[in-house]
């Protein structure tokens, strides 16, 4: 096989409870066989006798399971998905050696997903892990990857899949329009078997492109027409799709401005289309001007995606969701949390994560994301909590054609994560790397210890060697890796720090763009002065001279410095430790992660020299402690 | 058709001497035939008897002509191609309404050709001016246009055409190899009938990449044996071949380096496996260190070619001619004359300019180089005048399959001049420019009168609202279009300018780098002190404050403000003088060069804007006069 099974290679072993030696049950949907598949597979039952292990399949469409004794036996029960959950937590449990409990579990969001940026011809948008296993020269295939691939998906609890990248082009196009249904069909059918809903990407100019029509203005009736009838089509050739995620008024991409309509007048006009066959739309709010002129310094893309929706907050139709990215602006490895997240009260929101490492290290760097995902789902607003404010979590892939699915082995630790993440948001970031760690390489403590640690750490090596405090944007631009502090400074994609000799950053505060008050009174007084905000926000919301002076006493241009050099030290002490784990994880995992991390520190020791040097070269400020800055 | 004839389209017009009635002559050469026929195509002589023009051939491959009087009859006299220069020129008089004045012209340089960059597959690297017209779909082809480029070529006194991209790639690697010998014997044909020769570039590693040695080792046998026998081959089937041209040990491509061997002995291999054929070896001097680390401060780039070329002198073949850009580093608008240029003693020499205009422009912006060209053929150095040192000249091509053949309609006014200037040194930037916009345009003094004067003042505009004083290298990695101050400043190029709040520059005097002294002890002692240094190249040889005070008094920072602010004021008043050519000029170059103005008027202000903005951040220090600069 040309694809590891990440932490499903490993199976239960040792002494197994008694009720593992036989596995028995009623199972009538695709989903109740397979679990019942699964755990013979995986527990190698020998007993035609004796305790078991039963399942219990019950009616309905729901995703949770219980387990509960009955004698010696073990129960499982819960309708077919419950099952299929059950069934892979009930191997992981014993993988990792725990003792099986009674009790419940139910998922916390109804659409947990994956959006894929796989575009038909086969290359991935911002993918770090090969080429795609969707598609390959312009059509999509269904292979036993497809399958193995619903198999990983559900041993997390993850439930939907974005098939093609949100800029949709090429014959991806044509997914809407019955030239793929054969090729869809037999996709949804597969992931379907294991829980996983089938949604595809489509563009909003569709009618126009593809339908001929003369226009795509969402309130045409032929328009909608010619929505309807495509969706009456299509639904009923792949009864497996769950609908549609659309990337409208975006980056150079047609929506319903284009027509002088609203985001709410587009999505409920797509909404309405899909209703009738059960679907959703999942709207994305990543809607600014990507055309700004560097000169104008009133534009804040930070404000833009709460100043377009939440004053249409209420005017969503009930199967749009609006998909929220993390952070008000793009993935970067520091941004607070979206206001739109916590200030939506009438609309359902999807969060969207980005396991894609584009601006994190495109998975040569390692950068464990579930401490980021917990500061945003444990982020509390006006309106609530965001892991309790929203409907719906999804996550853009990390997954490519490589061997190990990721690219960096250790970057399948997010995608892990994100999964028992969006099931239980309650977990810690803790919690669900050792069970990863422990999972994929075993019980020895001293790869338990260095892993987990150097992954718990990650994020914030990471920050420190790259980008200060929640500023964001010195990458390289186009590519987004490694360091280019004055890259985007003068482009037109709103990603200004305006440095000068003297100060540095955008401000945001009430005396500046006012963005700190799209998160209402208390936390926008919070985020708006300069003594109360996050310092590991301060650049975000500030412009600051280099003499500020931190918490701790330091200027903010020594605390970059010590940054730098810290973050990147960190890095090199935590490629030694892996080395260190040499022999004691396979070897064809231990070679590839050795040449990330010899990468990772070639780019961190980048990266702490051009912002150090670029700094001083504004400042002639030298480090206090006399370390090397290049002239 | 689907391309305009340039300067050839306008013919001789209104009353025409006597001779002009009749042409006649016995020619037997390709050459001497095409001369009849362009004379009778552009005469069009009515009489047969009466006084004529009278061709007559001598024998000889020589390139000279001579005119003289025999009563009413004007005789053309020279060798074949002697009398095809003749031909167009007395066209061009003629055309120009010019006195016939008896007397005879040689070339100064038995070489003058254009470099084409173009791939196999039809795209041109640094082409600005659509697709290759010498290849489609990874072919050469023959047709009608390369017959029209070759009467091009002739008619302002080019000899030569390289036909494919110094960096050999695709199918152009088997251009060597015997697959399309068929297709260029049939180019070299067509453009040997206008005494055009054709050249290849080929690639030093075509031994092991097409001859499967293990090897391409200049002093291995079986190497050379390799180059022997393949051009022993390719000589015979295409007898028009003139030679070779080598892009070796140069930005990543193989050369002798590669294998341990010098410059010389790389060169002189492949000078032997040529000479039987009256072969010639065209050998660039682009050698320099591609992946230099920003931080390191003693590697100077400008040093490279001087430092690994001059030592070798005396050490090449005679049909060897060392290709040297004009300036020591590559192509931008204001460098010093390479150096290279000036020293060598006992070596052949090409110089290389570019009129493709990757640095200058892109063929958007107007920039006549007639002025760049002359500077460099009228510096004087240790060993003389650049004019009299060098052996041939060529220029890197700004053609390709665009309807005007190079994109801008004004820059048709670089190739002309080139030609001109290849024949005779002598002339003036001004001559050619008045000679190539009277061709182009007529007489109407409004038009002329405007053109010219746009034309000559064009490349110090350009300099002056791009990159300030010589220092270069402010454009886009990659595309080379638009400002990017510190786009290359930790790059791998070795081209930086190492910019701090209070001084810009690399410092190139004999304190510094020591640059300077390559071009011996006086001229060297004059660029390397600041007091000597030209102004214009002022931040090319120094580091210095922007607190420095020019001559006039001015600091440097405000001259640098100032001429940003001037001469993008100049582009915009062009852009104006043009418009006002309405009505005077074919309606369909207005409209053209009408719309490379509007682009050129918007990049001049992004260029002043983003250089004053960069500046001002660094240093904080306001413009002088209050101009808009931009946080």
């Amino acid at each position: 096989m040309d694809y590891s099974l990440l932490w499903l290679e490993r199976k239960p072993a040792g002494a197994l409870p008694a009720w593992a030696g036989r596995v028995t049950g009623e199972v009538r949907s695709p989903q109740g066989r397979a679990a019942l598949r699964e755990l013979r597979e995986g527990l190698k039952p020998s007993r035609e006798t004796g305790p078991a292990l039963r399942l219990l399949e019950e009616q309905g469409k729901g995703e949770s399971f219980r387990l509960f004794r009955e004698g010696e036996d073990l129960i499982l029960a819960g309708p077919g998905k419950g099952l299929l959950y059950g069934a892979f937590r009930l191997l992981e449990k014993l993988t990792l050696g725990e003792e099986i409990l009674p009790g419940e579990s139910a998922p916390a969001y109804p659409i947990r997903m994956l959006d894929h940026w796989d575009n038909a011809d086969g290359s991935i948008e911002r993918g770090y892990a090969g080429k795609s296993f969707f598609f390959r020269e312009g059509k999509p295939i269904c292979d036993a990857r497809t399958r193995d691939y619903a198999r990983l998906m559900a041993s997390v609890g993850l439930n939907g899949c974005c098939l093609n990248n949100v800029n949709v082009s090429g014959e991806a196009l044509y997914l809407l329009t019955g030239k793929y249904d054969r090729e869809l069909r037999e996709i949804g059918e597969t992931l379907g078997e294991y829980g996983v809903s089938l949604w595809i990407c489509v563009s909003f100019a569709a009618p126009l492109e593809q339908g001929g029509l003369p226009t795509a203005d969402p309130l045409d009736p032929t328009v909608r027409r010619w929505w309807r009838e495509t969706c009456g089509r299509l639904f009923k050739a792949v009864p497996d799709l769950a609908g549609f995620l659309v990337k409208a008024d975006s980056e150079g991409r047609a929506g319903p401005h284009t027509y002088g309509r609203t985001q709410a007048e587009g999505a409920n006009m797509l909404a309405e289309a899909v209703k009738p066959h059960g679907g959703s739309i999942l709207w994305r709010c990543f809607v600014y001007n990507c055309t700004q002129d560097w000169r104008d310094q009133k534009t804040d893309r930070a404000r833009a995606q709460y100043d377009t929706f939440a004053p249409l907050d209420g005017q969503f139709a009930d199967n749009v969701y609006l998909q929220i990215k993390n952070g008000p602006v793009d993935f970067q490895v520091r941004e607070p949390v979206s206001p739109l997240l916590v200030r939506l009260e009438k609309t359902k929101s999807i969060v969207e994560f980005q396991l894609a490492q584009e601006y994190t290290g495109q998975q040569w760097h390692v950068c464990y994301l579930a401490p980021l995902m917990k500061e945003v789902l444990d982020f509390t607003g006006p309106a609530g909590t965001v892991k309790d404010r929203i409907s719906a979590v999804c996550a853009v892939s990390s997954t490519g054609g490589d061997f190990n699915w990721t690219g960096h082995d250790l970057a399948a630790a997010n995608l892990y994560a994100f999964g028992r993440l969006a099931w239980d948001p309650g977990l810690s970031a803790e919690e669900t790397v050792r069970e990863w760690t422990r999972l994929t390489y075993g019980d020895d403590p001293r790869v338990t210890g260095t892993v987990t640690d150097m992954l718990l750490r990650s994020r914030e090596v990471y920050e420190r060697y790259t980008v200060p405090l929640g500023i964001g944007w010195m990458c390289v631009p186009g590519t987004h890796y490694g360091p280019s502090p004055e890259g985007y400074e003068y482009d037109r994609w709103g990603t200004y720090h305006r440095a000068t000799c003297r100060e540095i950053g955008v401000e945001r505060g009430p005396s500046g763009t006012g963005f700190s008050e799209q998160y209402g009174p208390e936390l926008g007084r919070s985020y708006g002065a300069i003594e109360t905000c996050p310092e590991e926000l301060l650049l975000f919301f500030h412009r600051l001279p280099y003499a500020y002076r931190m918490k701790d006493g330091r200027t903010l241009l020594q605390r970059i410095y010590d940054d730098h050099f810290a973050g990147c030290a960190e890095a090199e002490a935590m490629a030694e430790a892996w080395d260190a784990l040499e022999g004691l994880v396979p070897e064809d995992a231990f070679l590839r992660v050795r040449e990330r991390f010899r990468e990772q520190v070639r780019s961190a020791r980048e990266w702490r020299d051009v912002i150090n040097s670029w700094l001083y070269r504004l400042t002639l400020i030298p480090d206090e402690r006399g370390r090397p800055i290049y002239l």
